[in-house]
């Protein structure tokens, strides 16, 4: 299936608290835009990982969650109803003849645009990965970052490892299977887990009727014959070395940032961060733009409210772009009566 | 009389919002802060200007008054506790032989600090003078933009110019005066006043009765021999001169900003603006940064919301020179406990 192509002036890829701020920024400019997120959701990072935590330094907001973040600013982008392609990441970008900018999805959406914000926050994220020796080898067949069909592991000894609540639910999940697992292991490095108070108490449960197991330490090594892993070594808080019978470990050790394609468009980087300038956030590539915790310059903070400073001028850049015969003043949207009209007050 | 001298990590100008965000970002850095500004109240130009006017472009508000906002503000710094010192003005700024920075206030207060802060919006505020034909001889004896002692217009014309309730009230007084002017004229370039409606049915009252008379019009000259003005030239709407009787002129014409004593610090200036760079906004002296509406950097637009982000990056400057021996990370208030115990959360 190919979809329609869509001509536009400007294409926001991520559609985080930046992202969305700006589109309104752009909106303010009199710049329509399409935004394209990974995520099935708006609100990025802040709604996957802070949905219900408190951010303190939004200023003027001396409190609120990520998700109430992402709300406000989904109410103050309406006015220029920017269309959103979600669920789906960018897989191409290139230069049209004409000096606009073709980007094409992995849902066949394709448009070409004027100008390119890159607002995706670390880029994508991916399982972090287990990295002790021996690891590497067995991934996808007895190392897994995932719980997926569970009946896979009747009959065998597992290890859950990890502090948070997607290893706690796993390794509960397990315990209840039938035919069940030889074991289930729950291992992390202190015992400490986050988790919703529910699911600790039904695992110290599990735990003190030996359906679940126990094991504080760090694996130091997998054992494994021929390709098969029998034993996982773990180095124990008191400071021995021990091995744990195991044919799979499912290891969840949190998300860790990834560029994705980002990385083979071919723009300027330093350290996985696109370098910008400090004066319209652009990139070394015309009409490209990066903002929020993407790019990196001189003294960047990797904070939401500088993403909006940074978003707000990157808007000024585009409008000498996208309308170059108009003189691009800085307006109020307390007094300007174009702003007014623009935001749909009047 | 001389106040106490007061040795603090920072004194910041300004109690604009984004003096006040100056103050909470100190806050996170663990940097205690006084706060100075030259008017009686805390919120700047934004309560002075925008008190109830909306503003729409602050990120995650999608609507509030300069009020309101100011009022945020306010809540967000309360666990940094800044001490302020309205109603005066810095007179001196010096740099003290262990590289320190002395300030002096117009209320005698004295301030030994670290680092300091410029964000004073566009600095001070001064009356607009009437650029007319004439005006400039005449100011301080027949040209006034203050109201003063009413009793030495007795016996003669007297013209208020403006449309703001500044020119209203002021003559609204002169026609109760005793003894009174010989007459009393309200001139505006459009029959349109903005003042409370109890003061405009008074004016328009006083009108009715003749005890005011309203004249719409642009002044166009100042008539006067020998240094003594006697007549008013007014444009009419209609595309008429005329003369209108006058010996005194009150221009009420709106503040319009001035750069005040900081223009004889001796910073790095460009247009009435100080220089800073955009990786923490320092000045071109160690230890003094510009923050907001004041400063000027390649792409600077005047938003409020970009003097957010500037007195962020400014406070990381200011860590690593008030706390030399700490490493400046940069830390998230959702997660990091050290910044709970500084918000007072723990």
């Amino acid at each position: 299936m190919t979809a329609a192509m869509i001509e536009t002036d400007a294409v926001i890829v991520g559609a985080g608290p930046v992202g969305l701020f700006q589109a309104f920024q752009l909106g303010l400019q009199d710049i329509h835009c399409h935004i394209i997120d990974a995520l099935p959701h708006v609100g990025g990072q802040c709604v996957e990982l802070y949905a219900d935590k408190p951010i303190y330094d939004i200023p003027g907001i001396p409190v609120c969650t990520g998700r109430e973040l992402v709300a406000q600013l989904q109410t103050q982008i309406q006015p220029f109803a920017p269309t959103f392609h979600l669920h789906q990441e960018v897989t191409e970008v290139t230069r049209l003849d004409d000096g606009r900018i073709s980007v094409r999805t992995s849902a066949q959406q394709h448009f070409i645009c004027k100008v390119l914000f890159i607002a995706a926050g670390v880029g994508a994220f991916q399982a972090r990965k287990l990295s002790v020796e021996g690891a590497a080898e067995l991934e996808g067949t007895h190392v897994h970052d995932r719980l997926g069909d569970a009946s896979r592991f009747a009959g065998q000894d597992v290890v859950v490892m990890g502090g948070e609540e997607s290893a706690v639910t796993a390794a509960l999940k397990l315990t209840l299977e039938a035919p069940a697992p030889r074991s289930v292991t729950l291992m992390h490095r202190r015992d400490v887990f986050a988790a919703d108070p529910v699911l600790l108490q039904a695992m110290r449960d599990a735990v003190a009727s030996g359906k679940l197991q126990l094991q504080i330490g760090q694996p130091t090594a997998l054992l494994s014959s021929a390709q098969h892993l029998h034993a996982l070594q773990v180095a124990t808080p008191d400071g021995q070395t021990i091995e744990r019978p195991a044919q799979h470990v499912l290891a969840f050790l949190g998300l860790s940032p990834k560029l994705g394609p980002i990385a083979h468009w071919g723009l300027a980087m330093e350290r996985k961060q696109l370098v910008v300038n400090t004066q319209n956030f652009a990139t070394d590539m015309p009409g490209i733009f990066a903002v929020g915790d993407i790019n990196t310059y001189a003294g960047k903070k990797k904070l939401i409210l500088c993403g909006f400073h940074e978003a707000t001028l990157a808007a000024f850049g585009a409008a000498d772009i996208v309308h170059p015969t108009r003189k691009t003043l800085l307006q109020y949207t307390t007094t300007s009566t174009e702003l007014h009209h623009r935001l749909g007050l009047v």
